[in-house]
């Protein structure tokens, strides 16, 4: 089942204990695309600039990814230059280039229009509202936002929250969201009576947690849920990991012939592998060249990592 | 098989969002051995005042606690104000008499010579040591410790480090104990050079993560493991979570015939789950009152919260 997925197509300019990367390719869009491609079709819209070429559009192309939605404008492409320091769990923003991205206004190619996974990448929830309005018979709308959103364009974010089948957030977005409720479920209670059926919180390197309203599942009352993230010896650029999660995330859940709850939980796992990847090499490096083995092999280190010898979850018997 | 326990028999005065509670029944001990006496047998070491009457030992007593060995001294028992607020993840310390803890030295009755387990909880060192070197052939040592003997003490903490199987610490102290190493599996690695087998780094709301030498289990490495903590609506009281996480995951091991892989991954749900208990009254209100029905019950919550239906790692499979 093909996703369409609008957001940003960028360049990164990083620097980290482990070294330095400058104009790499980036962009949300681009790392929840290259993760999404070992699962399922992908489709992008975007906006790039001059400076984006052959060599950019091949990242996209050698892995399947249609990118007849990437509109090409005069002058640059988004650059987006950051650093990060000691546990990198976060970025210090240095500069923020938006260029063609500036105008950004995301047209939908024809061909595009029967997709049946749309993902919102973090972008002005004005043109988030709008790409969601023209897809209206899209299977799941998933979305991500950030705390500028939330901040100070609370207005049009809330027209797209209620417009979302899952959410996709982390910590302090969800405490945000919540207007500022510091504990965990009660802040994912208050998010999903916003409109979201289903909200996954990213606790960074300790994993996410996902919890589901009676809606999500045809009134069914689901559980919370939660996967860990892979503790990982050498970080080497954190750029994109969430973006890379999204897309593992995504990517298996539009593979699969139903969103169960079953498969909503496994698609947690195989977003926690694809970020763990992601954060291995600079910008896009090692999400371009992982093989479906090294996938399923990274999966199983998952299930080692968290599951207990002999326990396991018969299908059916967790709602017992 | 019996656990001896040495650490600190105290009261309590909490003021936390949920309410506030005065000199009720605490102490790291205390937390531990409740939790722990659902899996095994407990025997305490520890000094109180002659504020600690019949209605204290009546919490022990009722749990089958052995507490031949809490010395009565003049004067009155160690007494900790704190407060929490927001997510409650940290406390602030409005207080701490020590009173006759100030004195404590600690001695081992002859009865409790042949335990086969030992804990230390986060007492000074020095007293510590001197309690590890007086039961030379106890099959394993577990200790804790906390930020204030790592930054002044860091001697004698280095003395006992070097006697101790299991160490359980938080995130902010394994990094301190790794000189500052802000990556979790580098900080866990520098711990276990330090002398412990296997170091139990704990995240709070987030779980806790296990990392072993190949010392632990005989020469076999071990890959690491990472356990859920429960989502909580309501946490009342986190005071003595981390004690009882302690006391749940050492019970457990206590009561096995041999310490594999399997157990101590196993253990770690047990940790989790007697934290969870813990939180949701003030003082040890809810852990004098749990049933085994309950605990068994929560576990397969925590299995839930964190398995892929039909997933599981055989027993022997882990290593493949």
């Amino acid at each position: 089942m093909s996703i369409l997925v609008v957001g940003s197509v960028a360049f990164d300019s990083i620097e980290t204990p482990k070294g330095k990367a400058v104009k790499c390719l980036g962009g949300a869009a681009t790392h929840f695309a290259l993760a999404a491609s070992y699962f399922t079709q992908v489709r992008v819209i975007a906006v790039v600039g001059e400076d984006f070429g052959r060599e950019q559009e091949a990242v996209f192309l050698n892995r399947g990814i249609d990118i007849a939605g990437i509109e090409h404008a005069p002058g640059k492409s988004f650059h987006w230059t950051g650093s990060y320091s000691g546990a990198m769990n976060e970025a210090t923003t240095l500069g923020t280039d938006l260029n063609v991205f500036a105008e950004f206004a995301p047209k939908i190619p024809d061909a595009y229009r029967d997709s049946e996974y749309l993902f919102l990448a973090n972008i002005d929830p004005v043109l988030q509202a709008r790409v969601r309005a023209e897809m209206p018979k899209v299977k799941l709308v998933c979305g991500d936002t950030m705390n500028y959103w939330i901040a100070d364009h609370r207005k049009p974010l809330n027209a797209v929250l209620r417009e979302l089948d899952v959410l996709l957030i982390n910590d302090g977005e969800a405490r945000m969201l919540a207007n500022g409720e510091p504990n965990m479920v009660l802040a994912a209670v208050k998010v999903l009576a916003q409109g979201p059926k289903a909200v996954v919180i990213k606790h960074g390197e300790y994993g996410a947690t996902a919890f589901f309203s009676d809606a999500m599942f045809g009134g069914e009352p689901v559980a919370p849920f939660r996967a860990p993230a892979l503790p990982i010896l050498e970080v080497v650029d954190p750029t994109g990991a969430g973006d890379s999660f999204a897309g593992g995330f995504y990517g298996y859940i539009a593979s699969q012939p139903k969103l169960t709850p079953a498969v909503f939980r496994r698609a947690l796992f195989y977003g926690g592998v694809m970020g763990s990847f992601a954060v291995e090499r600079f910008g896009t490096a090692r999400l371009e060249n992982v093989t479906r083995e090294q996938i399923e092999a990274r999966l199983k280190m998952f299930i080692e990592l968290s599951h207990l010898d002999g326990a396991e979850v018969l299908p059916g018997e967790e709602q017992a």
